[in-house]
């Protein structure tokens, strides 16, 4: 008799966004004349840039004739962009494009790294989190060993080495939902505990581009050693639009090991490069040339222009909310603000009033973790229009 | 300690292709002015058609402006596309476009589709057969239960039921690397057996547009009940030449059940659905707008003319064979030839014969499993020039 994974029961309900649309629509029906403004989902609003749409038309017209016409392409990318990614973002950190595996979302590569894992393993997540690792992690049967690491006001949202021993760490950076970066220090002492405890982290950093402060690192590779002990993921999504384009990529460096049940240590490069030409087909010639073209020097300074108008924007959320007294983190390296509800609010009571009285959707903190709870999340990726209509709405709410 | 899924070390060598590879280069490099033709690898050659080129142009467009931009799409796929799949592949069949999930490939979902299933059943497959079906069960665990059903020249190449219970059934028709499809008397076997032993049907279909004899089942839905036991795999790879554009979609119908722990029954559609939400972004908007051509009347009529031109080189290696008395099946519903190596000769000595006195390369059947010893894939994917050229020179060997 055929059987189901039975661990899929055990995933929690994907209850937090189908519950804000259901909030939101019933609110629509009622009052069809106000116009909601969403502040809540994480996706781009602004059209690719012309130097990446210039290159994929080219991409096309190549697809179409048959001198230049691409069939099944390399598993792991194109060179021509692993190329462009090592040259431009990790420069002199020793990475080489060999290392770089090229995908179609740093969501699937999160989720499906840990294949390459066993199921033993204990892994730890900060909380709040982006249920995508733990959700992926239960679907594998890790359901007993999730430890959680509180991310708060109280330790700057930098979640602390825990004094237990875990395998697997998943670090986001710069963080989704809370907006905030882990520093250098931080880095380090992960990087240490990794060393110490033969773990490995899994380092997030879709949100890399959005970092203005410079002390704060746009990799972990930039910590030394910590090749032996990190993978990191990186994405064109938020870097440049391509949410509804999909390219990414993740660095699996030669020297990172994991252990066999003889404690042989085993490349997880090698690993990765199994499962990857296994179970994925390699990514679209026609997108990987558009996401090359991102390292073009137009490329470049058209999506800085982008990154900037998003930055903008999640300047005139904090500020707005600083005018008003509501404490608020994030939004100076990521696209994400993370406030305190006023007055000991609840996450929904706050969602709640915004979405009554000021007509404005967020995202109640509590759904990314217990931690969340008292916090709500802003996004930067709206209109300029909508972030300063939605602002100067909430100032004339009474908390 | 981080250990390593250990099923990865359990995994047979990706030994064929390297191996293939190995022997054109060296003799290549003793042989420099010998031009080697390939009709080894199953990668089309005939460019992207005007229907698909045209409105990928036009989608590129779309991602350019503001108005038209899009972000995130649906996980399953736009309703444009898994509309037009389900008018054109499954009309009265009785299949709704919310059965249909649209992904960037057959492989991945094929070697995916085992991730919502217990690692306790036991897997059937083919001999010869696609190893991705075999890799993906290795790597998760399933490393015990996997039977091979014989598909050979005594039963027509069409593998029977076994008398013990299976509990996933991998059926691939037409068949890689055979070249043959099962008739509508096989699959009712295979759909009452599943029925009988509440088994599941993966029903890989990426060749349904090669089969050209009208008794042929284009897909396993035209048996009747197969809707309850059977999820069916089909691509645009070969199709319209998508291998190096990925896009390909997989039918899990609603009343596709599986069983839980307590023998409660679940959708598998379910299931599929959150395994694809949470490990997956959906495919790019601009690949699903040159799919989505593919089923215009021009798109129709120009995929067509270059099925046809691929069939033509598949009758020209099949009769080319027969006139050299060497008994090929396959080349009417499939671009694979898989012939029998003529005077017993066992595959890779057929290989180097076929290399190093006429230059061309195929790929040895014993490469797909043991089944496959003493057999000989070609395809009929290269140019007609290429495939012509391979037939006279193999003409002038002698066996």
């Amino acid at each position: 008799m055929i059987r189901i994974n039975d661990n899929y029961q055990k995933l929690a309900g994907a209850y937090l966004f189908s519950e804000i649309s259901r909030r939101r629509s019933e609110f629509e029906k009622e009052h069809p004349d106000d116009h909601v403004i969403s502040l809540g989902i994480g996706d781009v609003t602004k059209p690719l840039v012309p130097a990446v749409i210039d290159e994929m038309h080219r991409a096309v017209e190549d697809m179409g004739k048959a001198e230049t016409f691409q069939g099944y392409g390399p598993y792991l990318g194109y060179d021509f962009l692993r190329e462009k990614i090592v040259e431009h973002e990790y420069a002199s950190l020793g990475i080489s494009a060999e290392e770089v595996a090229v995908s179609d979302g740093a969501k699937s590569d999160t989720a499906n790294f840990q294949d390459i894992l066993g199921t033993d393993n204990v892994v730890a997540v900060a909380d709040p989190v982006y249920p995508v690792y733990v959700d992926a992690n239960v679907m594998a049967g890790r359901t007993g060993g999730i430890v959680y690491l509180p991310s708060t006001e109280e330790n700057g949202f930098s979640p602390q080495t825990p004094s237990r021993s875990v395998d697997i760490i998943y670090l986001c950076s710069p963080n989704n939902p809370t907006g905030t970066a882990l520093g250098r220090d931080d880095l380090t002492a992960w990087v240490e505990y990794a060393k110490a405890n033969k773990a490995i982290i899994l380092y997030d950093a879709a949100y890399a581009a959005f970092i203005t402060e410079a002390d704060v690192p746009r990799s972990i590779y930039e910590i030394e050693g910590a090749k032996e002990v990190a993978v990191e993921f990186k994405s064109f999504s938020k870097t440049a639009g391509f949410t509804g384009t999909r390219c990414a990529y993740t660095v699996v460096p030669k020297e990172c090991m994991a252990y066999d049940r003889n404690g042989e240590a085993v490349s997880l490069h090698d690993l990765w490069s199994r499962r990857q030409s296994t179970k994925f087909n390699g990514l679209s010639y026609i997108i990987q040339r558009g996401a090359a073209a991102v390292y073009t020097p137009e490329g470049q300074d058209q999506i800085k222009e982008t990154i900037g108008y998003y930055l903008e924007n999640a300047r005139i959320i904090r500020e707005g909310l600083k005018a008003l007294d509501i404490t608020a983190y994030g939004g100076v390296n990521a696209p994400y603000i993370w406030l305190k509800c006023p007055g000991g609010m609840g996450s929904w009571a706050f969602f709640d009033k915004l979405l009554t009285e000021a007509h404005v959707v967020g995202t109640p903190g509590e759904g990314f973790g217990s931690c969340g709870k008292g916090y709500f999340r802003l996004t930067a990726f709206g209109s300029r229009e909508n972030t300063e209509l939605a602002l100067s709405r909430i100032s004339k709410l009474s908390f």
